[in-house]
């Protein structure tokens, strides 16, 4: 279990939640992104801790808590964001789009002490009663056409967010090594002589054939990984069309 | 139905799914991040038209395409991208981690064509012969211990991360016309037709150099206008080798 990970202080509240499968969904998320306190105020059935859409998160499902109500479940959480998909409504608390913004700012309130992110029910959402235990309001930025999320989603989406390092670099790019002028004039020799061999240079095109190939070979901007091996393929082809 | 979302361009890709629920999940987020080509290879079970996950996506979900291979089902895309769990399995590919980087380097790529997206079964993921069509990999920054995302919500983690709106958007400076797969697949059956005729595929190596080639091909990262012009020459050269 967790104990280092950065959503350690965060606590996540599903709001009478309805279907088992959506509790379960929501607990893989939280083990994805490494979070693991799971609140859940008046869960519709209370069979869920067992839910196989929690996939490696069973452990993290046992150790829900529940609570009658929302005020027990946020008490010991110094800020606390509620989940809309509402944007529209006229909301009586400051409402942030999903964004690294957004993540940021819950990011350094975690720094300080326990944050809740409540998510509602999946047919209504949290209610104005629930709203009011909330410092501010948070939505997904999704098309006008369809706001709706499923709970499970919608619960990944935001952890993801949370979780979100910007440290992370690319690892790729600093591992290319992109091929010498000398390999691409080999490739580029071998191709013209294949190319002479195989007919596909006329008579008078010498030049404009010898100056396609070698633009060509330079845009396709090879890695001296792929320049090797498509040197060795290029000198089989010619040595084959020397026998003919 | 869509139209002037940002994500017109993108089509999702479900590989052997097998579960309906995730497939209609799936649809689902699409429909929440204004995706709207679905499509899907060799599904396990067929009866996922209706899925009642796909609250609001019904009409995605009918519309959705079967293929028989993931060749078909990207052929008219221009670049396809795979994801995967796995970081430290010896992959062949450029990987990148889901991030506002690799999302623009995404949103750059759907401005000059379509954007194919994989995604694996519930239980193995993508294969190495998937991995084979594409040109680059994208994990999920999950943490260590738990890397193993349920289906529907990796498609909902992609998609809000896609469908990020940055207002300030630089404008691309030239028009680069990507080479589709379709033209990608031409150069590589003719490329490994000459490589048989010309000896350079042993008995007993066919798989290893047809996925070599194909991985050589897909990291030229060919434009349009040098796909063509390569293809006239490998033709030529494979012409005059079948003559020897």
């Amino acid at each position: 279990m967790p104990g280092t990970s950065k959503l350690d202080g965060l606590v996540v509240v599903l709001v009478r939640p309805r279907n088992p499968l959506n509790i379960g969904a929501a607990a893989r998320a939280m083990s994805n992104f490494g979070a693991h306190r799971l609140r859940l105020v008046n869960p519709y059935r209370i069979a869920f801790r067992e839910a196989r859409s929690a996939v490696g998160a069973l452990a993290l499902l046992r150790n829900a808590e529940e609570f009658d109500g929302v005020a027990g479940a946020v008490a010991d959480c110094s800020a606390v964001v509620g989940t809309t998909a509402v944007r529209n409504r006229t909301l009586q608390h400051p409402l942030r789009a999903l964004s690294e913004d957004a993540g940021d700012a819950i990011r350094k309130q975690l720094q300080s002490g326990r944050v809740a992110l409540l998510f509602g029910s999946e047919k209504i959402g949290l209610t104005n009663e629930d709203f009011s235990h909330c410092h501010w309001l948070l939505h997904i930025p999704t098309i006008e056409e369809h706001i709706s999320m499923n709970l499970g989603q919608a619960v990944a989406v935001c952890l993801y967010e949370l979780a979100r390092d910007k440290s992370l670099r690319d690892p790729v790019s600093d591992k290319i090594e992109p091929a010498t002028a000398g390999q691409n004039e080999q490739i580029t020799a071998g191709l013209l002589e294949a190319l002479h061999a195989s007919g596909y240079v006329k008579p008078g095109n010498d030049a404009m054939v010898d100056k396609k190939v070698r633009r060509l070979i330079l845009r396709l901007s090879l890695q001296t990984i792929d320049a090797k091996v498509f040197l060795g393929m290029v000198r089989q082809i010619v040595w084959k069309l020397r026998q003919g």
